[in-house]
This record gives structure tokens, C-alpha cells and sequence, in this order.
């Protein structure tokens, strides 16, 4: 029995998300569809984590076990030959039976994309959020830097999540590129909606409904109520996942 | 009676390409049918030009005349209201009865996307072309390069196209970022299919099938079938026309 690691990229425009459920389609599903045709094997792919309905990835790890004596390199000229074109695996290796895709996750990273200027873009609508009144771009850089560290992210966790929401961030940031403003946030792990949250409270510090001082408030009170409400799914993307094998990139 | 200048972004994947046909439906057809609705008179859309199925702008232009008393600055709201998420119009302004869409077009840019990576893309499959084979870019940017100037393009128009051929090409420039490469060319005109046959011919460039120096020869050849083939609709995106009005950007 071998373990192989695939990495995936995904435009989660027309699936219910990651995760197999009753109703929908979606990418696991697909996945697991695609290599019991070319393994004969009936398997569970394990990803990292679900993304939700609309939301992309460009680095989704995940993993599988096979006696399938296929090279591991292999794997993904195999799968993509099943698979719908806005699902590609760029990536199959063989990896230690030790290795899991979600209990081995060091760090994610996620992107948010805003398009802040005067019209929806028809290129890109369905991967980043039209926001139409100018944003207070700097406020909203000083209230993401004030959620890097380790805290408890309960104010930006969807109110159903009842896991233990102490996580930390590495890295919480906003950036520009003309009139797209984007929110790269590296954690050690995410809450249900977390970053959703997050960017959606970040909106409303760049609105000036909220103050950039605000987001500590926030964060410290530990209460959903107080941040802003989700932002939609489309603008979200998973980056990348990285695990201690991949040594350590700082 | 006003005239009022459109600036059109669409994503040409589910079109039947810019000019309204009896088959299919069209990026025109769609804007004229919302004037329509908007101000209540059938118009004709004069466009820059055309474009094929499956080719996108980020700047089609394109004119209409109304006597409709709206400001010519809130057409573009009012016509978004109507037009489908892929079609967006992102400029609207009154222009002298004098301007054309199409015949004071002074320069078009057209920007030809190449995914040159082992995979491809999820996210970017309808705006680009993979190409599994590693190309020779160095060779692909001189042969580029040498199509600049004022010349006879008969070599790299559909056969059927029977207008004159002489073009003066302005810029003809292969760049990359990361695995992709980008070839932009800027010229006062484009016979049909001209660019596509243009990045055909360069692509065989950076597969070796030709060399860097046999562009010169294609093009003093005139004759299509020197050409390569016509490269997929798909990675071709009209950037932006430039009118005299506008000023000289350079």
C-alpha cells in the first residue's frame, strides 16, 4: 500500500464545494470518482480541509492510499484525463504513510481579491468581490496586522463552529495592484468562515462603518455579533498548504 | 441626436462572438437589445471591430446614437442593470458625431495568453492556451520582433479574408511571468484571424518546428499556407482601441 499526495487546483465556481455530500456535485467526489477509474480502487481522498461552495483553490493538498502500482508522478496525467477542465491535479507524489493531508497541515494560506474599482470585471467576476464605493485601503492594512499572533478567533467563526478557536496567524495582510485590493492570511489553521469573516469586517473598516482600532475590539470580545458579516465565497482562494516535509520557507 | 462611446469588458467564452449573426447570441446583439430596453429606441452598435467566438476585451469600444436625455456617464450603469455578469460595460461618454467606433480607430492592442506550464490551469482555462511542450522564448520574442513596421500581412490572414493586407505594426513583443507568456501586439489594424496565426507561426517558433529567422521568411512569402496554424480563440483578449481623441499614449 502506497500513499500518494496529490495537489489540486480548482475553480469552485460550479460545485458545492470541497467536501462529498447528498446534494451537488462536488470535487473530493470527482476526485475519488476519477481514481477509482483508473485504480479499479474504491478510496477516500483526505483534502486538508473543505472549501465551501464558490470557493477556489490553486494548492488544495490532499491524499489517498493505493496498491495501484502506477509511478506516483503519474497520478495526475491519469486523473486529469477524468476530470472536468476547472478541476486540474498539478501535482502527484508518493509520500510516508505517516503523511496526512489534513492532520499534517502546518500552515494555509488564503487570498482574498476585491475589485474596488467603478464596474464588476466580466473577466474575473467569479473569483474576486466588486466592491463599488472607494475603500479606506490603509485602515483596513492596520486592522489586519492586528490579528497576526495567536488568539482566540471565536468573533470570526461561524456560530455553528464549536471547535476550540484559538489559532495563530502568521501572516495578515493587504495589498493593492491598481484597483484590486487583496487579504493574504497565513495560519496555522481556519475556522468555519474565518476568513470570510475577517475580510467582511476588513469591508466595513474600509467603508468607515468600523474603525481599524475596531478589529482588536473585535477580536478580544470573542462574539460573532461584533465582526462584519460574511464576505461572499467567489473571492476567496486557497493558496497553498504546507507541511513539514516541504521544509520550511520562513 | 448624441452620439455616446461604449468601453466593453466580456468574457467571449459563451458567445457567439462580438457581431450579432443569425446563429447564436452575440455581444452586440446583447448590448443593442439592453439600449433598447433602456432608452426605448432600436439602435445600431457600431464596434471597433469584430471578434471571434470565444475571443474577450478588456476595452471593446464601441458607439450608438440616441436622442434619450439620460447622461451619457450613467449608460453604463443603466446598460449593466440588463447585460448578463460576463458583459460589462465599463465606460460610457458623449462623443462628437465625427467619431466612429470603427473607422477612427488609430491603434488596437490585442494581448495572446500562453499557459507554458506542465498542467492546465483550472482557474484561467477559458482565457489562455496550454502548451505541455517548454517553448523557446528567446526565439519566439525574435521572431516577434520582426513583424514590427509597416508590412504586407498577406501570409497571416484567413484565406477567406480578401481586404488589403498592408498593416503598420507598432509593437509585436513576447514578455512571461512565471510559466506564462504573453505576446502583445499594438498595429493600426488586424486583417482577420491575424493574430491567431501570427501566435500559430510563433508557437511552432518555440517548438523548434521553425526557426526564429523563417518569420521574415513567412511574412515576405505572403502565402498562408507558410504560416502556422490558426492558435485557439480562447487566450486572445482585445486589451484596448486608441483614438486620436484620446491623445498619443506613445
Amino acid at each position: 500500500m502506497r500513499r500518494i499526495r496529490l495537489t489540486i487546483e480548482y475553480d469552485g465556481t460550479n460545485y458545492a464545494g470541497w467536501q462529498r455530500q447528498e446534494n451537488g456535485v462536488t470535487v473530493q467526489q470527482l476526485i475519488e470518482e476519477n481514481i477509482q477509474k483508473v485504480t479499479g480502487e474504491r478510496v477516500t481522498l483526505h483534502g486538508s480541509g473543505r472549501t465551501d461552495s464558490g470557493v477556489h483553490a490553486l494548492g488544495q493538498v490532499a491524499h489517498f492510499d493505493t496498491s495501484a502500482r502506477m509511478p506516483a508522478e503519474k497520478f495526475c496525467y491519469a486523473l486529469n484525463t477524468g476530470l472536468p477542465e476547472d478541476i486540474r491535479v498539478i501535482d502527484s507524489r508518493e509520500v510516508p504513510l505517516s503523511f496526512h493531508a489534513r492532520f499534517s497541515a502546518k500552515k494555509k494560506h488564503y487570498r482574498y481579491a476585491i475589485n474596488n474599482g467603478p464596474h464588476a470585471s466580466a473577466l474575473f467576476r467569479n473569483f474576486e468581490l466588486h466592491v463599488h464605493r472607494p475603500l479606506d485601503v490603509s485602515a483596513m492594512a492596520q486592522a489586519a496586522k492586528a490579528l497576526e499572533g495567536t488568539h482566540d478567533f471565536s468573533a470570526f467563526k461561524a456560530v455553528e463552529c464549536k471547535l476550540d478557536a484559538v489559532r495563530t496567524v502568521y501572516r495578515s495582510e493587504i495589498s493593492t495592484e491598481g484597483s484590486r485590493i487583496y487579504y493574504d492570511i497565513v495560519g496555522n489553521g481556519f475556522l468555519y468562515n474565518m476568513v470570510r469573516i475577517i475580510v467582511g469586517t476588513l469591508i466595513e473598516i474600509g467603508k468607515g462603518k468600523l474603525s481599524a482600532d475596531d478589529m482588536l475590539r473585535i477580536l478580544e470580545s470573542r462574539d460573532r455579533g461584533q465582526a462584519g458579516p460574511t464576505a461572499p465565497a467567489k473571492g476567496l482562494t486557497l493558496m497553498s498548504v504546507e507541511y513539514p516535509e516541504d521544509g520550511d520557507e520562513g
